[in-house]
């Protein structure tokens, strides 16, 4: 009964989504996304910002945007602190402060250029670290300050390889993982983003991905699950009669909670600032637009898993609710600006919905994705892209379920071969007693909580 | 012996209050707290700011104010997950995550609008949904993008539904707090919202409220009292021979800690963008002059709470100390602006002195707050509120104590009926039992910290 | 073997260094490090910000920097809360509301007015609380609000003292620490800072230090140092028969992972705002310039410190990498606007190795640095200050080491001088009893975490 219940809940939310689709006025994005031409046009009029002040304006919101983005480094490393077991917190902390540090090396010395520099809608970039202005700035001819610009661009790049530390935690290696970080944070990704954001091919077949949901999230989740494939799932987590996964409860719950709060904060930089420009009251006003439907896209998350958690397991299981947000953050994350406020609501609310039935999905083909990241970002990311012309007229299902394969196939098929190098290489797996002991004796040979008792393992 | 020495000290703090109070110069807040018109006489001045320019100005202290306001949404979980006991923390997390998505949502569907829209001295907006400006923005007309002001506006409400989940922790049940949240953030909070912000009936006699004492702290604090009284104690909180409570530690210091900080983080943003604009360089002067109101009031807080402690118990007592310094943020939210340096450290300071007293006297009255939110928004709030004629001429004692009545009879009668429906209908409170295995089992089935023994209960 | 290998890593790490030092282009910082003058110039030119935009921006910069600064509050609280045993967590968190409570008024009622008001190249400023611009505002003269310069420069001497609770932690009294608070924040600070920032006899002479790595760093390291030597070491820290100190292992590494992520986010606006202007555009590319120079170095320390590790140990301890990031952040924040990207990230990484090498060290001399502090802020600190000349033509070796030991002089010597009074008339120090039962009973009466059974003491 409840699950004939479940089904038809999920019917209704799927007829009302569909329905919403077709009632969305799917404006044109318009000139908006860049932003950068309106100002011109501005310029001569009396009052409108110069282009020493939109300068400023477009910095300034590179810079607040840039930071909140990398705030949501610690948002990855307490969510997966918390949802991990206490012998393996220590690693999981120390697995995201480094591949912060490495993606925002790499992403100098090579990873930048490779996305940004001479595209020319081609399929991949320059091999060259990335200059800022000198001190003292420069002429006004880009609108912004490079550096703001590379900041920007590098936090984001920091946020994919965040995703695979989630889904490989508590039985990957330290150096391998370090190794795939230098991989994809200096060469895949950048590739990849290449194509639409660094005016590439995909950019030129029209393909719509406003902030991330695939160029980031989907391939942070393919790569995590090319990893989780090869990786193996945790030694005893799914039993061997075929009946289900052994949970492994996350360790502390307000840590996995902190997490979120601080990922949902963060992304109002990750979404607003992608507007890219803030030096005209259109740019200003759309960036405002995106804050406002950003959070209604994660509250609509958090309410459709609720209910549907309620509706069918009659019990409010919080990790949920918590990836319900999230799932909500990436669903929007495509079309942040175009959306009305209830489109925004039902977008990230199939998020949400995406999480509750693809997390026990998982289980059943024994993926073990420790915090959920597969749901979160790959699915998710996959329907906050597929589901953009419904707001956006200036995109096409036909385009998008073209960027979504390539994006797919690329990285799926890049990751798996990096991983198999490294498992061949180096092994990319603790032994089965290390992972017994806890990485954190292991590997980092410090105890996450080491005065309190472990009830139990 | 010692406590001649409270007394003593107290009225040496009252009376110091009090002498500083006259001697301070209440000047006219005038037109500075709207701001906006003082734009318009200098628009004709060479180099002031354009239309545009300001436009940007105003709607980027929305968009920042408005994510720190928002992050207090995180501050709230972590200061209530720090102050309940163990077996209930990760229904304190859901109840927070679940709370701010649902007031995100239902200040769009009704909220916004009713607090806002054709108030025009009256006592309450208009229903509708919120509409946006569309993709490329508006005409200057209002001053600022219409997104950034709701968003601002939304995680007020946010907020003040927060404040209910602290007091209420550890025997409500989740729906009937989250249909309770429904209606506060929908319809409770903005109606009252309108009297004075939605320029209602309050505004048009003279009421000050900068930025919420009253319409969000106390107005949480009827909320929360309301439930209280309904809810009634957690079991054996209060002993039967009438010697005074039994103490239930909080179980995490530190994310206690941890809370408190993020609140007074994000009070900045709280008080310092509700000078609404920031498109002159009086207004910028104004928010920075509030940036440091806000931070001495918090100071003063935290060290009257520190002194007192130590002279009445001998000890410093961190879970007071954290509220003394949260309830000096909401005694200065009042008014921010017009206060000395000094006369905002003293307003803060009796805050802490409010809290170091009201405590215990809620545990004599056997009113069971689990963390104190009475005292720190409720009580603090209204001295907050009554005080503001001290500093700014423009208020008046007796317009700030109808203010204060008015919120006060409507919010906690309001609450109160709609508890004792909800308690009639579905029941507010778990049953004993539940309450003895904690909510974590029973409303969550997620533990918060399945790992870690527990040493008591 | 590993030790041949540690030190030939060491050699070619210092050589690399002192190559790229001398092969650097040590450019002039120019007139950028102040950047009001360029302004004036460019007021006149067709689009450059008239000064009342500048004014708002620069305001804007202090105030977003100055909040960026004050959540580093709370980065301290976490770090040392996660890093001290269980016993001792309540009173760190205690410690740190307080001791930024205190700061905040200090720095209002003496402390800015000595720093920054009339030093005119001499020694020392005024004696005199600071006033704020009236509600509505000032002339345009100064270019930027008073409050939000005070604000900005508060949260800095905030950041000093806070460095000096993590060295002490677990065998100081509460109150005594206060009083050192005060002194610290109101007087020694101030008057040392005055000879740099405040224009006195050092800034005359030349001396650089950007952001403070001598100004804040090095004299929070100063007068830890001095504190740790007054007050001894924990007992059973160090063995009696040479061999080394005892372990006595952090509580909790997730909350000294995230003070480390907060901390690092914070010193965007740390570094980012001492630009002290961002009217321009010059101004606002140098902030962006120093934004991603602060993190590429804290990433150098990160990766240096880990690479070290894993050499050395074969392990990787994270809470060295944590400090290594700090001493990276640290290190750049003498000059984080003129180096490349990768002399910011050498410079980082030199502070890493720092952390590496000099944590032993302070075991072998017997000196009890709970955190870490010494080696991170106060080493790291001279280091950053010393090399600033390899990447600013307008610093000399010289000149740097006579500030470098001018502030040394001055702040031991008076730190020392406090703490021994301190010890003589009220004691410094808790019994050997109290310091075995954890100060969270004896000072605060509030256990941390009353629910988890303690494995070991």
């Amino acid at each position: 009964m409840r699950l004939k219940t479940a089904i038809f809940s999920a019917g209704l939310l799927v007829g009302m989504a569909a329905t919403a689709a077709f009632a969305q006025d799917a404006a044109p994005a318009a000139a908006e996304a860049a932003g950068q031409g309106s100002e011109a046009a501005t310029a001569a009029v009396s009052g409108a910002p110069s282009p020493e002040v939109a300068y400023i304006f477009n910095t300034l919101l590179f810079l607040i945007g840039g930071f909140l983005v990398m705030w949501m480094a610690a948002g990855f490393a307490m969510l997966e602190a918390g949802l991990v077991r206490s012998k393996n917190v220590s690693m999981q902390c120390l697995k995201n402060i480094a591949l912060y540090s490495i993606a925002g090396i790499m992403y100098w010395i090579v990873g930048y250029s490779l996305m940004y520099t001479d595209v020319n809608g081609g399929y991949i970039g320059t091999f060259a670290p990335y200059a800022f202005d000198p001190v003292g700035g420069n002429a006004l001819d880009t609108g912004y300050s490079t550096a703001s610009d590379w900041f920007f661009q590098m936090v984001f790049v920091a946020t994919a390889a965040s995703i695979v530390s989630g889904t490989l935690a508590e039985r990957i290696k330290l150096w391998p993982f370090m190794i795939f970080t230098v991989v994809l944070t200096g060469f895949l990704y950048p590739i990849a983003g290449s194509w639409k954001w660094g005016a590439g091919w995909l950019d030129a077949m029209g393909f719509q991905d406003f902030a991330g949901s695939t160029l980031v999230h989907s391939v942070g989740g393919w790569a995590a699950l090319a990893g989780a494939l090869l990786l193996g799932a945790r030694h005893g987590r799914f039993s061997k009669d075929g009946k289900g996964g052994i949970a492994m409860p996350g360790s502390s719950i307000p840590l996995a909670t902190l997490g979120t709060f601080i990922l949902w904060l963060g992304w109002f930089g990750f979404n607003g600032a992608s507007q890219l420009a803030m030096g005209t009251i259109n740019d200003v006003s759309d960036v405002s637009r995106i804050f406002a439907n950003t959070n209604l896209a994660a509250a609509g998350g958090v309410v459709a898993t609720m209910i549907l958690l309620q509706v069918i397991y009659k019990r409010v299981d919080v990790t949920m609710v918590l990836n319900g947000a999230l799932a909500g953050l990436v669903s929007i994350t495509a079309e942040p600006l175009a959306p009305s406020p209830l489109w925004a609501i039902i977008v990230g609310a199939v998020g949400g919905v995406i999480v509750v039935f693809v997390v026990p999905l998982l289980d059943k083909l024994k993926i073990d994705d420790v915090v959920g990241a597969i749901p979160v970002h790959l699915c998710a990311g996959i329907w906050g892209t597929i589901i953009v012309p419904a707001s956006n007229s200036d995109a096409s299902y036909g385009v998008q379920l073209i960027g979504i394969v390539a994006y797919g196939v690329f990285t799926f098929v890049a990751s798996l071969i990096v991983w198999a190098i490294l498992k061949a290489v180096m092994g990319i797996r603790v032994s089965e007693e290390e992972e017994a002991l806890g990485l954190d004796r292991t590997e980092v040979g410090v105890e996450a909580y080491p005065e309190f008792s472990l009830g139990r393992v």
